[in-house]
């Protein structure tokens, strides 16, 4: 299992008429966030893809429980795991610096494809990092 | 049970460089799933926020079986359940134009909040599009 | 010259906390809109871009004139020239259901490039629609 | 004249299939980069709203030398005047750590907006930052 911690500030993009963050960017944030984990663990989502192999998401998944706000500092806690040789999933806890808990948890679910789109397995190298 | 389908069609801003669409954009799609469904029904949420009753995501989700692409013509099968006098539930399917069967699936819930964010009843004239 | 209209409704993604679309969702519309003017005349700009030549933007500008608001109707009335062998430029005037007057207005100048990312003409059957 | 610098990098979800980042984005960067000066100023775009005046845009505009690819590093330079007590400007040079040279430039044009959306000088406070 990996785990590491991602900071980013909310965009004014990112928000909607209600005055909060929109719902779909927190998968965005997620995309965000489990680059960096991997890209501190010695792995470039960057890299894998030139070397052929990408990881689409399977699933998406977000429960929200407060609002995060334009200018707020996004706190993301994610894990990694190896859930088979062509799976992966992550989890995601968003902490936003003007609320005390959680805003929002979620998780997504990964399967490596090649560059004709079959199932694939990791790169060794990948899996190893998961160890 | 309220059902309705909607169409549109894949923008280039949607796509991502892996050629298909990005997988935070269906929960857009979805939000335009919802409001078209709701204005079919004689219910505009354009209204029903200036009233002073919004209805934000309290979770999201979605499985993508296979990948949308540019200029695809989507169409998504809507339908609303009333889960409560505060909480209301979408399951969305998508289809699209260049593939056989289902492309994703996924639902959101919503809880009714008033101008000052606490939970409220949805308005009756909007329970009542749901018996 | 060509010319042509688009319509589309604007989406809750699309505004922002002041309660607005938000700046930069224009070029994403005037992308929706130059690609239907296209293919109202015959050219699928997906088509062109399987047969190897794609068209980059190279200038984009918006004037802002009126707000454009959640669940607006939007109408944009788009015209295409040829500048050149390898270049093409579209100007875009916007409207919104709620506002009297332009929204805003806006112009895009696009280079055709081949595979590899050099510029080429474009080709002759897209050239001639412009006639 | 205020002048500073922002880096961020690119996200997945700001590619298109083209394998660059998709053109409107630069616009999101453009919005990252000024308030990011600002702030750097001491002065804070979310209190200024929340005081009542806020910043619209009036015009913007950029032009796109060579592409910026995902996960590059992107440096912006920013410059911000002011152009009388209810209009500023910015101007915007952007790096990508791929590229030699200038990936984008790009300017936009604020005017300040009381809260019923009538034009208002710029607060002394704000005014003065920029002597």
């Amino acid at each position: 299992m990996l785990s590491g911690v991602t900071r980013l500030r909310v965009r004014y993009a990112e928000t909607d008429q209600m005055g909060v963050v929109y719902y779909a960017n927190y998968f965005v944030w997620f995309e965000v966030a489990r680059a960096e984990l991997l890209r501190e663990h010695g792995w470039s989502y960057r890299e894998m893809e030139e070397s052929g192999v990408s990881l689409p998401v399977i699933s998406a998944q977000c429960d929200y429980q407060r609002p995060a706000r334009y200018d707020d500092e996004i706190e993301i806690r994610t894990t990694g795991v190896l859930k088979s040789p062509i799976r992966m999933e992550f989890s995601y806890e968003v902490f936003a610096a003007s609320q005390t808990g959680l805003v929002a948890t979620g998780t997504t679910s990964h399967a490596a494809v090649d560059r004709s789109g079959r199932p694939c397995r990791l790169p060794a190298r990948i899996r190893e990092v998961f160890v």
